[in-house]
């Protein structure tokens, strides 16, 4: 077993990563920390929201028995030298300044976005882009570091990157336009959105969200060579919003590829893709990486975000585009608290230390 | 004062006539006319569930007096020669039987969909393509009728041609990406969307509605030579969902134009068009036929869509767009059951009465 | 294995029992009706909106795999002797005629309201009145039935009757005024609550609703004696009102007792009735009957109607009233479809089964 | 005109009073203060969340122009004896503090509790009490001040209290059980009710909610005799809950009278009394103080809460109750942010102003 810390154990995040974490095979969570006013408290006593007195907890598991009585650390009083690893849940200020003294010693996978950008830092998908990982290695020489730091994308890149590569690797892909409607656990608890703005509303603008998809997407489906990543040759644009929904992005996408495309064929590559994926053995992987529905009903985020506990990128309404010249467009469902973050950390986690990096 | 009746009275969209039509300058309503469960009923007790005893009606305005106790007549009871003006509320296959009757002695202003898409029928935005109602006499003469058929574009094309007229005759179109987040009212109430679809949820489909509004906009937006509409030359491709949204319908567009663009340019274009107006003097016409927010976070429709009582449409982000070489990406609001349905139809009633067409 | 059919299948009532009856250990599902327009179906072809093309299922659980290829029957068509035993999700009209038909042979449980109300039907809740099960005997032989008709309580009943169980048995009950927070799924899906007329909304009716709670929770904790039910002696009224609550009744009760009366000892009261409850060991019982909590903020629709996959009463808030002179006040949830409904009729089948009288 | 000043103008309840005070005939807002954050900020830049940019305004009249560029002061720079009226939206704990300095020299309408429970500080709302009001002068001798202070009801106390009053005086009240089902604007804006706890759910608590309606309901209901009121003879008991709606609180009333009482007399008492209601004449006074509906669907929160622009209590399903000998039940609807906190305190100063206490 190894053993892991969680950094921001008792936000939206990381209490995902303490479900993800219960009874897990190969890691061992053993200390988690939290900002100053949960220091010192009980873990089921940190997660309460002072004012209220409710329990700010929405999984639909109950919060995990090992971890109710862990008293919540700071933390500067961390030890990265007595973990394995470190997941860190943290705002990306934050980030900047506390995952380099970890990564010293110690791998950091992180959800924040303060490294993705970095040339030497690979955005990793796994499954998707596992070849980048050996970018974690020139990072560790040129850093001088023992550990690490892997980021994951932003939750709304992680399902357009999936539902894109099987699609790029067949097909080529030129531009892509993308639409979200993210759900509501993606802004946090503290406070996150709050009901009287999107009750009977759409917020059609998450600060910063757009430029990290346009970003990201074309790093992590880049090509590494010599140690760097040459970010994809399509363009992206995006536009996202926030809808009232609880946990689920959906994404409307539309593509231009290079070759000439049909929706069946498009269904095959994706099933095909799932199939074959590099990662389907690992703890946390999901039976099924992707699923097409023939359902034009579907994805719908109530009904599609918890198959395979969240782990499933969920496709539907495959159709050829009428824009382009060559085109197809959709709609899929990513779950964002799930695949998008902490689950999706640990399936990360899990890769790494099967190639030996971790 | 034109004497009108109104067909499918009963219904959401024929709710909003009744409250249109109230205290109107130059329309008096005198005969409303329903399905089979209505006929003989007052008009209050004919909006009433029959089951639950719910009132259906959810108009922010209470149902008005002149019509309370007004008798609900059988359609195949309305004399056509009795009015000046029939608005029709029908769902499209009554449309195609009953609106052909009502055409040889009557003008009729039509919500449904059934004669859209011939080629001696316009789809008519007062102030967008006022050109095109010439077509109304050529389609006299044709089809040998003293009325003619004029229907309303979908209300989800509406705000889209709306915010594409200033961009078209400044920068040219050449292709057009558009999510749309439908509110539940476009859908009606009989019944519908119900409720334990919806809530917590997007569903991804509107049957038939993508392919109207890629029709449709190339219509509106085309040009009319020797009594014919050559629809406009771009490319339309469309994704639309439904999001738990009471009234007004918020659409995602990318724009690729013809001519280098800046945001700024374009918001210029919108506001010029909208300050100069064709139908600015109109009783329905709304002070500002576009706004353009610069804050980021509008439109929003619970918010925005009752401006001007729901006749404006609402642009928000304004941005360059990143995937085109010359592209604008924005998004807007339009109310679907004001300016996109029964409002817009009492204002292009308006319109052709100044034509003289009525 | 007993065989074993559900009349009203596809409804929401009849996917849960079709939910309840997968891997049974002792039941089988070999049949299913439902009305017309679903004959000669596929269940899942039959649970699919005609219109919308939405598939019209809202349970957690995917629709089991044993059930989607059984083709739906007409309801005339079932032979009540091909069974032991038949579940009913009918409307009350039709329940009055078709169960009636089936006693006569077969055993009959159902979620109808046409028979609870008449003086040899008893409305049982398996742990709180197993001792009127019993006159299901006498139904028996008066009617000249070799089965009977079992209707289970209207699901706002369900919840109340359990809670107020242990405060009757220690305290003894004058009064009680009850208002529920009803659930949407509790009006169906045909078409139910329409989305328009429920969000950022309360509806403070249900036709029917409180009439049935009040008699059925003075039935149901009446006394048993000489094959007839006397009915309780204290007075109920309740208010019955409709939220935006996908699933789960939330109800506000204040209670009268006999004698003077403490929260901490109705929570004794409560907990030793739910450890001691007869029908712990039957497959369907959860492991709670009834769950306590301390934190103020719960019970919680959304939260804890999964609890124990929704076959426990949940309480919280309890207080000592302040306007009775003996009295507490507390909140319930229950789950409407589960307990409340196909799930109670199934661990209702097993106590009968137990009892020999099935 | 007196000129007044709003203190907490930028939080959900200042920001009705900036509206209740748009072209108000007799006051003037002339200053405005908050906290430390929006000092020195004009008015519409200080309503914005510094985070997401997201205007705070739910309203739905826009800002107000007259207030746009108001620069917020700060409170301790407020010169109270610049001002013929203070409002005060503050919290309790500040309240405390604040109100007393100011009410040395000028009087003070306050939406806090601080003072509500004090014996020379009647609770007053117009039309019910209004012979209360002569506390204050009391208050004014007794304190040594020239001002006083005069709170308004917490919002749920004040549909009820106007809904008891001609029940009371007519029929005599026992005992009275409510349930609210309260508008998530009562929870204000900083961050009030996250969206993640309320979407499909209802929250059974909110913290010191019930005592106050409890005690508040007693003393307004109470005689004023020799200086001093005597708390009304009845009993209150209370269950306050949060559910999804935006605007208005839902109650159920279960009441105990002294004489035997008949639902169509309670309609002809409540009419009564809101026909020859004292206030009628003011300028912010509604049309109707109370409305009836025989409607039982009615009222609903979002159908309902706006008439009369939100002065109205809005009651329906009045029937006898079947659990007392002698009783009556109903339920009401009361805007929490117009009648029940920001534009009832106007009007409590127009009726201070014609009673030349102000």
């Amino acid at each position: 077993m190894l053993k892991v810390a969680v950094i921001g154990a008792t936000g939206a995040v990381g209490q995902e990563f303490v479900v993800a974490l219960n009874k897990h095979k190969w890691f061992e969570l053993t200390q988690i920390a939290a900002s100053e006013r949960s220091v010192g408290k009980k873990y089921v006593d940190a997660i309460r929201d002072p004012n209220s007195g409710i329990l700010r907890w929405h999984n639909r598991e109950q919060v995990p028995e090992y971890v109710k009585d862990m008293v919540v650390s700071k933390v500067e009083d961390i030890k990265p030298q007595d973990f394995d690893l470190i997941f860190t849940a943290l705002e990306s200020d934050d980030a900047k300044i506390v995952e380099p003294k970890f990564a010293k010693t110690t791998p950091v996978i992180s959800t924040a976005a303060a490294f993705r950008y970095e040339s030497d830092v690979p955005i990793l998908i796994p499954g998707v882009n596992d070849d980048h990982a050996d970018l974690l290695n020139a990072q560790r020489k040129t850093r001088g570091w023992n550990g690490f730091i892997a980021p994951l994308p932003n939750c709304t890149t992680t399902g357009l990157a999936i539902s894109l590569k099987p699609i790029l690797d067949k097909f080529g892909i030129k531009k892509i336009f993308m639409t979200s409607m993210q759900a509501l656990s993606g802004a946090g608890r503290s406070p996150g959105v709050i009901a009287l703005d999107i009750i009977d509303n759409v917020i059609p603008y998450i600060p910063k969200e757009e430029e990290k998809v346009q970003v990201e997407a074309k790093k992590i489906l880049g090509n590494f060579v010599k140690d760097s990543i040459a970010p994809a040759d399509f363009r992206v644009s995006c536009t996202c919003t926030r809808v009232p929904v609880i946990d689920g992005h959906t994404e409307t996408v539309f593509v231009e590829t290079d070759k000439t495309v049909e929706p069946e064929d498009v269904k095959k590559e994706m099933l095909n893709f799932s199939k074959n994926v590099s990662i389907s053995k690992l703890p946390t992987a999901p039976s099924e990486y992707i699923v097409v529905h023939d359902d034009p009903t579907r994805p719908q985020p109530r009904i599609d975000r918890e198959i395979n506990d969240g782990m499933t990128t969920v496709i539907g309404r495959l159709r050829k585009d009428t824009a382009f010249d060559n085109g197809i467009k959709y709609v899929l469902l990513s779950h964002n608290e799930k695949m998008g973050s902490a689950k999706g950390a640990v399936l990360l986690a899990e890769m790494l230390k099967t190639q030996k990096i971790l």
